[in-house]
């Protein structure tokens, strides 16, 4: 942590932060330039947690050194991490691409996109039973039924399954049918259902907060294996930005920048990073050359007709021709899929 | 509802779409132009819920005419909402002003900041009791302490107690103590939060999220009166923009906006739109001069040892100064302080 | 200028880094901590600017501490600066409205515009006769003839004039005719215009750019300052968010981060900020309390038939009904209007 | 053009709106819905520019309904534009990649950096002649004495060469010497620049603004088109969001939606959208992954010791694996290199 004066501090500011930090057990270095005197902190910060220091007299800023979040940082685990979720193992050779529905709306839609999708190649079946709408009005999902046919397509095709999780209650009622959770962008935030995620012992999937900062999403992060369970995969889905051409951004660089400074594995989703269906094939594309470990995609059996995310998702012929077309360029980047 | 058709549309394709819109019991009107054909949809939306228009054959958009909030929208109840919060009224000509520290850390550090802020003029209390966090290290919360000793500063000073809930736990064990609920920004869209909050029968406080527009932040106080429960008040706390020298960037217009769109009343919050003490003080009196209902500002015993938020919380002093300088100004505007 | 290392740095890349810096005539000062170390420069960091530290070995990052402005600073120039425009002073007690159409149509137009606002209060008439428009099939101004209308209309007014410069050319012919330059939005980083405006010898007006930080704002002041010209009056007007109920978003905080930042005076421009004529009062109210040196409103004898930015001008009866009730606020601010 | 009425518009406020566009000589189709009535306005609506019809009474809002740009609109012209830049061609089977320095710094590196990119594959040299800095104390270009050299660099190498130009008078020089003009991001918007670019006869390439909409950057290249110069390439060089892992955010989502909307070629250049010289490759990867047609990128001798982006250029090596590594990539997509 760096400590900068305002120019012309008064001495006496300096010795007093000088001697609270080192009463506290740290030390403080001072550098005195021609304008300004910066203190440059060494030591377990946390003593200091309990202390303002931008309130104190003569002090302009404090500047942040390290990052807050540990058990994410690849700083202090340098090795990548591999997450199993059935037996498909995500972040280590293979390109995971995890599809299905935006929501469950019954048993034969469901059923009939796990076989199409398992055949095209995807590893993971996912599927939604409760839907985060804006609107009230809107489909809000099958509850505990869809989970039970989400366990029941685990059956038929062998895919392991993931749900989103939006309440301890759901919580509650996924771990016993559900192969991975998933916390939805807007709930990156929602800590309490961080914690509990953390604590059901099955792996969890991060969706990227919808203004979230790569550290915020790190910290999210942190809440989740800080409870035990280092299984986190995280999840770029597009940001919020002025443009409108798309329904989100998707922020591409996320994956590089998450490589350097994370050692969780990463996914994109670009059926919700656009909400088009015409660009999902050329940014799933863009996804596996920039080094992102799986896909998350949209498909429904007839998306004119799906109850949420029809626009953004792909039928089974078009899901088809994506994995035919993602295949060489997986084998390019020495991955299989 | 507006479907605008791709230049050289077939007729096939246009007279599909009508009798699709027909079929369902709606009207379809052509406009054929020059370059494109657009066609209006008069009636009854919900019933093309099932239908995704724009994978149509020939469809070049779908463009909303009407908001999707009802309940919370001025058009339909041109009637300003009045909340009653104990016994005192927001969006009346009271310009209410809740103060107190972003976390309870003791319960003196409670007692005395509710008789001071009273003592300047502040109606409510304030106090947090569960606080959502970046950082899983950082400080989480008195919970259920914390609410005790907020029902003991109503019991002491008379003022009515508003406190963050963040899971169904937080609302169980608030119900009991406070006087009005708050969702803050990380929960906007947590929507089994919000109907949570509006099964809870108490008047709620809705925080702008981070980065959610205007019409979400009115779905999201949708969700909470759709539950039978008229008692909303919004709160604008920053929205997150490019800009750095705020914590978050001070919506002001979003008062006139949301005055036009909604019949609800709207407060602001200087303290955390900019995280910074200084500027506290200008940004509530450009929020009362913009015709906020109120204001939420924190205030904390020792601002330089607080736990939570110290650098943007006022201390006694500076909070009765704030008081006595915006007075005049609540005068000219019409109201009382 | 501060050097983050990173973790387990090599001794020898450390004393590499220091080196370097004391042969270039600065100083290093090594703070050691137990996971990093940080080198904290003093001394005059250009004699750095042929160096990328960021790129030697075990380097994590570089922070700068200081801002790269100078002139533009509040550190070292403590005073507010007054700027002159004609007889008419920007950053004293007076409140200062700038008010005119945003494109010069006509003589009549403008003349009668001129005697209007300046019955209702305002002091200097600004007018468009240069336009910068998305589309190059939108009206793109009078160019020298709106010029010369404006030196009639102060003749005839005594008002001074300002008038938006776009280019080399604009700035040739805008000296002969106003008393003071504005440099838009679009062209706010236009650093080759911001030095021709400085050397013209004309205070200037320097708008926000669309999504310019604060920083970068003051930066390009200081191109203006740099050319030996200091008469510099900065607007807000609005920066780019995902927000789209208004235009742009108004950075209403900007007002007190540029006073504590900066010495030059500041304006707010709600018509630009907003483009919503109904929005424009209650943001004026809104500048002026928060402490803004002036405002700049856009009106127009008949805004139904306006050639530019129609739905956001005020007509004349709109214009007088503003002036009076900003003129209680403007006295309690202990200001005049 | 839609005009969206208000709730309970009176039939008056309908028909004047109707006679209007009539006597305009354009089309209105009125829809009247249960809660609300549109009007569908068919014809030329430049006709209605004197008009602002959202201020007319009982006006909820006016929603344009096809785009301001025509000559840039792929509607109109469904053929891919190719683009000649000396014997190179752009947008067609070729991925074409322009690198060089940010800025020249003297005619050794210039020669040296040409001979090094084009050995390893690139086509175009790039150069900056004029540098646009943040602040006016970085180095700001050898101007005309830079041009020079470019021209030497074609001379020796056969190279096409580009560069910035930020005033007539840099286009005045540049003519004599370049192959291509580039427009900066911070010009985009600089629209006596676009028209002077457009009459110089060279091809243009047209870099996005830090915070332009698709829709704003195609209607700058109208500006372009429209004096007669079809021959313009655009440039997604990242945009700016509240993200600050990176300079900026790379919108790769910018290639398919311009390949949608746009007959016109598009690069990118991942150097400036990161700003961090180890995140290029992957997005240079990324960048051909998701069709784009070509790519820029900055290389510098000695990036330690650049003048301007050093963190951001690669040296010889670096980039020549990059070009290795791109290679299979380029033709894996049909392209060549």
């Amino acid at each position: 942590m760096i400590i900068v004066m305002k120019p012309k501090a008064k001495e006496e500011s300096i010795q007093k932060i000088k001697s609270l930090i080192e009463e506290k057990g740290l030390d403080a270095h001072i550098s005195t330039g021609k304008e300004i005197t910066i203190v440059g902190v060494v030591g377990d910060k946390s003593k200091l947690s309990d202390q303002n220091l931008e309130l104190f007299e003569d002090v302009d800023k404090i500047m942040p050194v390290t990052e807050s979040y540990k058990l994410a940082n690849r700083k202090f685990h340098p090795e990548p991490t591999k997450v199993k979720v059935g037996n498909v193992e995500i972040g280590g050779s293979n390109l995971v691409i995890m599809s299905g529905p935006c929501a469950i709306e019954s048993k034969e839609q469901l059923l009939s996109t796990a076989h199409a999708i398992k055949k095209a190649g995807a590893q993971i079946l996912r599927g939604g039973a409760y839907k985060p709408r804006t609107s009230p009005y809107a489909f809000q999902g099958l509850e505990e039924e869809g989970l039970q046919y989400m366990k029941e397509a685990r059956e038929e095709t062998g895919l392991p399954v993931i749900c989103e999780v939006t309440s301890q209650n759901a919580i509650d009622a996924a771990v016993k049918y559900v192969d991975m959770l998933q916390i939805g962008a807007r709930n990156m935030q929602n800590f309490y259902l961080l914690k509990e995620a953390g604590k059901s012992g099955l792996p969890v999937l991060l969706k990227r907060g919808l203004s979230a900062t790569i550290e915020e999403w790190l910290n999210a992060a942190e809440y989740i294996i800080a409870e035990g369970n280092p299984n986190v995969v995280l999840c770029e889905r597009g940001i919020r930005t002025f443009e409108t051409a798309t329904r989100n951004t998707l922020d591409i660089s996320a994956v590089p920048v998450i490589k350097k400074k994370s050692h969780l594995p990463i996914i994109v989703d670009p059926s919700h990073a656009t909400g088009v269906r015409s660009y999902v094939k050329s940014l799933a594309m863009a996804s596996v050359a920039v080094g992102a470990d799986g896909l998350m995609i949209e498909t429904h059996p007839n998306p004119s007709c799906a109850l949420s995310d029809g626009p953004q998702s792909l039928n089974f012929e078009q899901f088809k021709d994506l994995t035919n077309d993602l295949r060489p360029l997986v084998h390019l980047m020495g991955k299989t899929l």
